[in-house]
């Protein structure tokens, strides 16, 4: 498609979501509620229809040599697509924030001002291979009077028609505007970057995606970006730790799953510490790799040397960079140079030594005592997430319903001027 | 200075105040209100120094052309300075949100979790002429635990400098990092590039000043911005408006101060409300020019026409343009179109009515019988603002310390692994 062409596409997509936006604003928690279980129906009713379109981008994909992992994240199946409406249900369960009064104050005057959570207004998500974010993150959006602007993959394409068309479908026949959420139908790059420069069109793009993509949305976007950048977590045994706590967290944090952003990436042992030797040796047992220094490998002989860039990669792997460190400020100095912000956990029996490291490290996420693999919207008790924001505005950790919305400030008064 | 000059300096000036940042985050409330008391003090002392560099800045301005406007917000005297320290003294008596729990619950599985307030981080301020907000700006920021950056204008740099060697060594004698508060040193506009796009090493930029700035500000930052836009702000007349107090408020909220940015700027006026004529002799008495259409000078004589134009200016003047409306929707229909989500204002004793504009506007500030010009951080009890946001992420209308913070999550376990 011609660059103009995208751009009169964009500009007629982003004035119907900010009409659609009107509309879902007035919306109350019920209505919302009704049309996304409408939508979890209409999922279901269309699953054949939608997993015969997966089937043709899992052959197109198969014959432009996508990897067996890209072609699992794209596979749908009727457990799939039955999950995928469970999702929408267990949305449309949530508490809707939109309406909560934030904080009230009544000034000497007699005005009476009140923080009220609002929408945001026009969302634009931007995603990669698996085709359910079209459902979980329309969703979530609509859930919170938001209208969305969807932009999955192109090797996901025909998958994700078919969902967004029943979605739509569903959400519409509940009594919710058609284009509450709407998904580019093109599969041009160009789009990207017109969602991206839409400003006061688009209110805020959350990229779901690889590396690549959130570099490409950090470097072009002129719009607010909800972003989730790497997460290198650590976590820290001090000298305080219970052993076997130490042992079983340690093993959970890196290997329960590797490919999960929550997942521990570096192990920082004091030096205080008297037993880490069993530690060392559970991860190997698991079959994780770890890279040390000599110090380490001494501990434990499986250990490979690191090298310096060991300390600043996120493995998502079952690779495992491992230090000695002299005690909790060593510690949180190292994760202050090295770390990105998303979870970074002690294990310690020291209640002082873990108020130190809650306090002072600078992460959306920091525990004490339980497994960086906990880091998770669902795990949070938030129901679902958009993301985990890394950035340190608007929302920051696992974002949900509350993440998707904004607050005016009300002010009622009976005739106040101001002197 | 060389660019590359200003790059080595403004990188050893963030690195100074992320060190500070991290110090500042673990002071106590008492603390960081008693090293503010300090630097008032520190300002208070340094009043003939403060006033003995503004004067060759006054001279300088003078010789340069700047206009009266601009000299009388850069000119300083006792009095000024007076008002500055008693303005870092309140700052210092503000409720410190840093350490207060958002929210917090228990998950089956043990897990305690609370969201806390922290401080953002490192803070940039680019401001103009008036030389009060570096005192003013770099408190709030200290007040909230954050390190700033201050980058004032040109023509005001003496003055700045001697307030900011006050503010600083007072801050430091009341036990505040040195480099809590820093003020770029040199009025190269290349400063503000770096600053605009030192992601990672800025955490938010605020700029204060006029649209010149602003719109730089928004075009060239790639560090997430804390912006004012136009405060294009409405007050609508419904029908059901009292007569007198649908006076007093039009000629309070256009007339009290034409130069801020809560004056209103287009007034609606429905065309069901009886008494539209004594409303517009009042504000023509008072000396603003009307500009509407043909109704409007059947009403007022005194009105002159308006332009298209008109309806998307912010005069910052006793201008004001006059709409007749047919009710309260419409009159909501034009403020989406013109507005610039501001603060927008319905006159009304019909309460549905009211509630559908507050409602239904997407403002930062929506007001029922009051007016606009009380948009503003102390009139809504904030004590202070770092600026009025007409964004709609992380913070809405008047801001101050709470908006100048963020969270983090903290996670206490007692030896949780997921499942």
């Amino acid at each position: 498609m011609a660059d103009s062409d995208i751009s009169m596409l964009m500009a007629d997509m982003t004035a119907r979501a900010r009409a659609a936006a009107t509309r879902l604003a007035a919306m109350t928690s019920d209505q919302k509620s009704g049309a996304l279980i409408a939508a979890a129906d209409a999922i279901r009713a269309a699953s054949d229809t939608i997993i015969a379109a997966n089937a043709l981008d899992m052959e197109a994909g198969a014959a432009s040599g996508l990897s067996g992992a890209m072609l699992d994240r794209l596979r749908l199946d009727a457990g799939r697509v039955a999950a995928m409406a469970a999702g929408v249900e267990a949305v449309a369960r949530l508490d809707d924030p939109v309406g909560d009064t934030i904080s009230r104050s009544e000034r000497a005057n007699g005005l009476v001002l009140a923080r009220v959570r609002v929408p945001i207004g026009v969302i634009g998500i931007i995603y990669e291979s698996r085709p359910n974010v079209t459902a979980d993150a329309g969703a979530l959006c609509a859930m919170a009077g938001n209208a969305a602007i969807l932009r999955g993959g192109s090797e996901a394409i025909r998958s994700n028609r078919a969902i967004h068309a029943a979605l739509a479908a569903g959400l519409e026949a509940g009594g919710m505007p058609a284009d509450a959420v709407q998904l580019v139908p093109v599969t041009d790059r160009a789009a990207v970057g017109a969602m991206l420069t839409a400003e006061g069109a688009i209110d805020m793009v959350v990229p779901r995606g690889g590396k690549g993509l959130v570099a490409r949305v950090q470097a072009e976007a002129r719009v607010p970006v909800l972003a989730h950048l790497d997460g290198l977590c650590h976590t820290y045994i001090d000298r305080a730790a219970d052993p076997e706590m130490a042992r079983a967290l340690a093993v959970n944090a890196k290997m329960r799953r590797t490919g999960i952003c929550g997942s521990t990436e570096t192990l920082l042992i004091d030096r205080g510490f008297a037993d880490p030797a069993p530690v060392l040796a559970a991860l190997a047992d698991a079959g994780c790799e770890l890279r040390g220094d000599a110090d380490v490998q001494a501990i434990e002989p499986r250990a490979l040397p690191a090298a310096d860039a060991d300390w600043d990669t996120e493995y998502l792997d079952a690779i495992l960079s491992v230090k000695l460190v002299d005690g909790v400020d060593v510690a949180m100095a190292h994760i202050a140079r090295h770390g990105s912000h998303h979870t970074d956990a002690i294990i310690t029996d020291d209640a002082d030594t873990a108020e130190r490291f809650l306090n002072g490290v600078d992460s959306a996420i920091v525990m004490w005592n339980a497994s960086t693999q906990f880091a998770d919207g669902g795990e949070f008790g938030l129901g679902a997430e958009i993301g985990i924001s890394t950035g340190r505005l608007h929302a920051r950790g696992p974002v949900a319903l509350e993440g998707l919305t904004t607050y005016k400030w009300v002010v009622r008064g009976t005739g106040q001027a101001r002197p």
